[in-house]
Formats: C-alpha cells, structure tokens, sequence
C-alpha cells in the first residue's frame, strides 16, 4: 500500500467507473445512511414492498388456501432453493429454502453423524472453531451431548491438525463471523475426506458474498442464512443442501409432513421423499418466504453484469479500500485489522481490533465507537472480545450490490472524526442494548 | 331436531341478533365466496395490508438493523405468546410464538421424553391416536426411534385404555382435525397423571377455536398453530407452552441462539435461558410473525364482546345450524356425520362422510363434492379416509369471529345442488391437484 493517499474525488471516480453500480438501484438505501452491516440483515430490495402487498391482500385476502396450488406457495422451498444453489456452486433441485440456519444445521449434522455412525463407528469427536458463529456451537453441543460425541473447539490455525484418524465431522463457518476470514472450501473438504470424515459448511457469511462451489469442493452438507447478503428480508427463512450422495442415506430427525414422501395423502407413517424434499418439515412463513425472491431476483440482475465473479472483485476492491483508508487517515488511536489482508482468505467483510484497555476505564472503546458511528448514521456493529486472545471487534460489512467507494470513503471520515474528537467517550453511546 | 324446518330469513335474522356480528368487519372476506375452511388457512384481517407495509417498508426498509431494538422485533415470540396464552388458558410469560408446529412439538415431546426418562424409566410406550394429524405422528415416529420408546397407534375409544403402567407420554390433538372430535382436555390430563405419565396437547384446532384451560387441567406441555382460527397469515409461526414445573428440568435439543441466557455476549457454550424462552431456538421471520399480531388483535376486540365464551356459543349454534340443514334438506345422498352430536365433545368444524363407494366408480365422491362447492365459492377442503373404518370426509370449518348464519344457509343450499344435479360428477371435479 505504497500508493499515494486517496481522495474523496478518487472514490467518486471509482463510483462512476463501476460497471456494477445501476446494482444500487434495485435497493432502498435510507438517506443519510451509510450501511455497512449488510452482514447482519441485507437491505430491502425495492420490488419488496409492491411483493408484500401482492402476497398478503392478493394470495392470502384473496386466494386464501387456494394459493397453495394457484400462487405455488406449495413450491416456494424448491423454487427459491434452485435459486440460491446457482449462487453456491449447487445443483438444480439439490437445495431447499426452509427453517432457520440454526434448525437446519440440526438437520444436516444430524445426518451426518448417523452416516458417519455407521461407516466409521470409531469415529467419536465433531471439530470446530471456538469463535463459530454460536448458535452452530450450541447446535453441535446438543447434537454431541445426544449421541455420545465430543465437541472439540480449536483456533483457526489448530484446524487442520484436529483432522486425523478420531474426525467424525469437521463444521466449519466459511466466512467467520467475527473476523472475515475465509477457508479455502475445496483444501479442507479434500483434507477432511482424504481422513476419512465428512463436512459441514455453514455459508451464513458467504452466500451472495463470495463465489461458492459446494460441487466443486465435493462438500457433504451446507447450511446458509438468506437475510444477510442474500437482502431475503428481517429472519427470512434458511436455507440447506446436502450432496446426493447422502440424501437418501437416512431421515433427518425433523420429519414432519413436508418431508414426506407424499404430504397430503395423510397416512400415520412417515415415509421420507427422496432427495433434498426431506429436509422439509413443517408449514413455511410464507410472507417472509416470499419476500426473499425478491433479494434473489436481484443476483439475476447481477447474472447479466458478471454474476458472482464481478461481485466478488467489486467486493474486495471495497474491503482494500476501506483497509487502506484507514490505515492512511486513522493512525494513531489503537486500531489494528482482524481481517486477512490476503484476498483468498477474506469475506466481504472488513474488522478492525481495538486492544482490551484502548480505551481505559471504558475497555476497547469498541463498543462506543460503533455506536457513535451508529448515531452518524454508519451503521456496523460490535461483536464482545473474550478478554483474552479474541479482541473486541469493529465489524463492517461491504455488499457489493450497493455499497460505493464514496460510502467507503465517508465511513473512514466519520472513523476518524469519532476518534479525533473522542466523541465515542459520550455516556449516551457506551449504554449496552439487548440487540447490536 | 325436531323443530319446523328453518328458512334463509331464520338465518338472516339471526345475523342480525348476532351480538359478534361486527367482528366480521375485521377482515377482508372474498366477495362471492363462502369460507369454512378458516380450520385450514384463516382469512386476512383487514389490518394485515398496513402492517405489512409498515414492517417491510419502515421497519426493515428504514429502520434496519436498528429495529431488532427499535421495532421491538426481539420481544415479538414473547409479546405475541402472551396474547396467545390468554387464549389457552396459559400464564403470561409462559407461551412463546416460534418455528413450525412440527418443530415445537419436537422440542415439547422430546422435553416430556428426557423428563419421564429420569423419573419413571421403565415407562417406555408413547400413545396418540391413529388419526392424529400425521406430521405429530412422523415427529413422534422419529423420537420414538431415536430414544428407544414404542409409538402406539390408538383409536380414539381406546385411549382410555392406553393410559396405564407402560405410558411415558400421551399425545394427543385436543380437536381431531378429520372429525372435529374434541378430547375432554382436563380430565385426559387427570387420568394421564392419575397414571404417572405425562400429557402433550396440540392445539392446532383449539386455539382461537374453542375455549383452553391448560392451567386449569394441570397439563404439561401443548403446541399448536397460529395460521387457522387464528388468522395469522399463511404459515405463520407456531406456539409452545410448557407448564413452569417442566420448563428449567431439561434442555430441548433445538439449542439454537435465541433460547440462550444471553444470546448476544456470543459465548462458545450453552447456557439455556431460564423459563419458556429455552424453547426458542434461531432468528425468526419477522414478517410472518409481526402479521399475527394482526390476528391476535382480533381477538382483544372479541374479549370485550364475550371472549372465548362468546366465541364458542357462536361457534357451536353454527355447527348446529349445518348440521340440522344437512340433514333436513340433503337427505338421500350417502352423507353421514362424523363430528359428534354432543357439545362438549365438539371442536368448531363439522366433519361429513361418505361411504367409500357411495360415488359408484368415482369412489366416495367426497373429493369431488368438495371441488364442484369450491368451483361455486363454498370452501371446505377433503381428506382422505384409509379405505377401512376412517371414511373420506368432507371438512367444514366454522370461525366464529367471521361466518354468518346466512352463510351456513348458503352453503347447505350449494352442497344440496351440487348432489341433486350431480354436478360432482363433472370430470373437472375429479382431478387431484397437489394440495386440497
């Protein structure tokens, strides 16, 4: 980064020149707003409100339980997941669009520790990183507690020597969630295959983030969130695929009537469909569920500039900017990077460290930072450090189908305003909130 | 019955004597049509359109990610599960709205599994009914399996029998979705105590329905479904309740984020928060779920014209009427009842037979009678019988809150029509489509 400094004009130039940029257009981004937690819950696409009135007044006022056959709510699981397996390397009819991540994860490591159970029985430890998003943490745990596993939590860096002979399955998240560091999908899976063990993705921070080649790879199990760069709307609905090879293998433990083979003809036992149809099993929001087509019709949009490939270079020419912004023009106030500066081990996203006692008696001062930017109306967020090798977090997310280098370039000037003026030091913004 | 026969104006004017009569402006009801499938898919209240537009467009369009807080979001499976509990009987703070039916049942009878496990491990048999809804069945099929117990299949005249020594847990829908037969919830739950077992109760055509008492009969767990009588919106999410003494004994499984103590310090193990909220599991869709506060406010209107009280004296004058139309004017036609004579044993449906080859080679006709009334704006739907004791039945459902006396006259006068012409017969009428 010997470059000489940017400037704001730079940035507009860049804006200008961006062969993505109409992309913004699909989008409602709040005036005033610089939104750099796309990360968190995407923002709403514009078809989302004519879509909403449609479902509502339309197929539910209207068409009532008609709509089921007439509207093909009946449909949406497999409609909207054969559109979500083009952004991950999927096949057609191989993913569905149910559930939340948390259930779904349930459903494949489920699976595949009965798989494992009965082609490696010696088998005996699920792997992990301590700082996984949590919910696959507790997921696992209850899965271990229930089948007499062990749940063995490493570092990053710990990963590949925790892949042996004891490996039932290794449950990785591609993107993690604190940091924006990247596994090399297609090295671990061959690794964890070439040991005997199966795989288990969790593309929370990936899907519509970063290209994805499940297939490619040879994955096991995958497991995704469409609320955040998938813009599926607030909680919409999971998504989850599983290789072929394993589908029809064994039931997943949540078999309700949509996992059936045949749902409505209401017979007392349960007969699994064939194919991914399994991992359905109860009635879909279908509101939610259906907003979400419109956050996927915006990567047909993109299909026809680039698609993934053209997202992903825009993607890292925002998170090498932003780096590189920052460590021009916010020296000197005890920020550091948690994100890998080398493209293949990096999301979309970007996270700055703060040491423990940055900031005195009020710790990092992470927290109060994000906040104060919050109330400039640049929205990241804080993510707690342990107190110990895992700092306190600043966390930006940069989506590339609508953020801009002048968006960049105005989040660094309010960093450094925030920590040039000790604004963040306000009483108003280190009052913890029960969600950030 | 053996009173004069009854007219259109008789019904008509008991319309106009109906004191919930104004209740029926709360929704939007198709012009044309007669809907008694409110047990199936409930219609839209008239509020729902706005608040989709609010929830999508302001909350998560503008407010993003700040409405976890702001909207209230985070509180919504809480807040609604209080207007739910108030409907069945429950405590406040003791009834979350989440998930899908099939999923909160998996919670709840996996819960009632692990505590009768510690405390009576020689009870190993789990008892429903043989015509339960099926996805209770294939949930408890799969925890059967998993946890080594025996699932028996039971007619409804042989549950009493079923109660003894060997029963962990009963499952039982409290209103046969086939036949409208409502269980005796409280004195079900005695004998099932009396016996040293415990009770799970889906309330999927109770809800909204019929008045609840799950407190008054000492229950243990119970689940059910928001979407039918009580208006939430297709697929709307579900509802568990789990009585305080049980709630802090066991985790359930589903150990996802939102059931965690502290959910947003991020920590690598699972610590389950204290009371219902342990039966929480991954993020919700909030759309979904923010439009059945729509529903339940349909309710606090009817609380002060009566309540449930007054619901049900409606609901069961309705079933009456059809009842005692059916059988004074289509008479001759094969149609038989299965929905008991007897109040207290009666949910808000009636429930018609026909004998299986009462329609030549058309079988039943059931399937068909139903298509040929909603070609005519009737809405009942069909289930299937088994070909044995369990005949094909014509489903009607009754919601109190929205249907009418004259619409009962109407929908008599239509089925006698499409018998006494044999417009069923029609081959239109009898292709099966994917859903019914």
């Amino acid at each position: 980064m010997a470059t000489s400094p940017l400037s704001l004009n730079d940035c507009r130039a860049r804006d200008a020149a961006d062969p993505l940029r109409s992309l913004r257009d699909l989008f409602t981004i709040p005036k005033e707003l610089i939104y750099l937690d796309g990360n968190s819950l995407g923002v709403m696409p514009k078809a989302a409100t004519a879509r909403a009135a449609e479902v509502v007044a339309q197929e539910w006022g209207q068409g009532l339980i008609r709509s089921w056959n007439t509207a093909g709510w009946v449909n949406l699981p497999h409609k909207l997941g054969n559109q979500v397996a083009r952004l991950i390397g999927a096949g057609d009819g191989e993913v569905v669009v149910t559930d939340t991540t948390s259930i779904n994860l349930y459903k494949a490591l489920s699976a595949a520790l009965s798989i494992t159970k009965e082609d490696a029985p010696q088998r005996r430890v699920v792997v992990s990183e301590r700082n996984n998003f949590p919910t696959d943490l507790y997921i696992a745990q209850s899965l271990c507690n229930q089948h007499g596993y062990t749940l063995k939590l490493v570092e990053p860096e710990e990963v590949s020597a925790s892949i042996n002979a004891d490996l039932a399955v290794l449950m990785l998240t591609h993107v993690n969630y604190r940091t924006g560091a990247m596994h090399d999908m297609a090295a671990v899976t061959a690794a964890v295959h070439k040991a005997g063990g199966l795989m288990v993705w969790d593309l929370a921070h990936s899907a519509g983030a970063v290209p994805v080649g499940l297939r490619d790879a040879d994955a096991d199990f995958a497991v995704g969130c469409s609320y955040k760069y998938l813009n599926g709307g607030p909680g919409a609905p999971a998504f989850v695929w599983v290789h072929p090879r394993h589908t029809d293998r064994c039931w997943q433990p949540l078999s309700g009537w949509f996992g059936h083979s045949a749902p409505f003809a209401f017979t007392p036992d349960y007969q699994p469909a064939g194919g991914i149809t399994r991992y359905l099993c109860g009635t879909q929001p279908v509101v939610s569920l259906s907003l979400l087509e419109c956050g996927l019709d915006c990567f047909a949009a993109a299909e026809k500039l680039g698609g993934m490939g053209a997202l992903r270079t825009k993607s890292l020419a925002l998170t090498d900017l932003y780096i590189q912004l920052v460590e021009e023009r916010c020296q000197g106030f005890g920020l550091g990077l948690a994100t890998p500066r080398n493209h293949a081990q990096r999301g979309s996203q970007v996270c700055l460290t703060r040491e423990h006692d940055a900031g005195g008696d009020l710790g990092s001062g992470a927290f109060a930072i994000v906040q104060a930017l919050i109330a400039r109306g640049v929205i990241g967020d804080f993510r707690a450090g342990d107190g110990g090798i895992h700092k306190d977090i600043l966390r930006f997310g940069f989506t590339p189908l609508y953020v801009g280098y002048e968006d960049v370039w105005n989040a660094v000037e309010h960093l450094r305003q925030v920590l040039e003026t000790e604004e963040w030091k306000k009483p108003e913004f280190n009052q913890k909130h029960a969600v950030t």
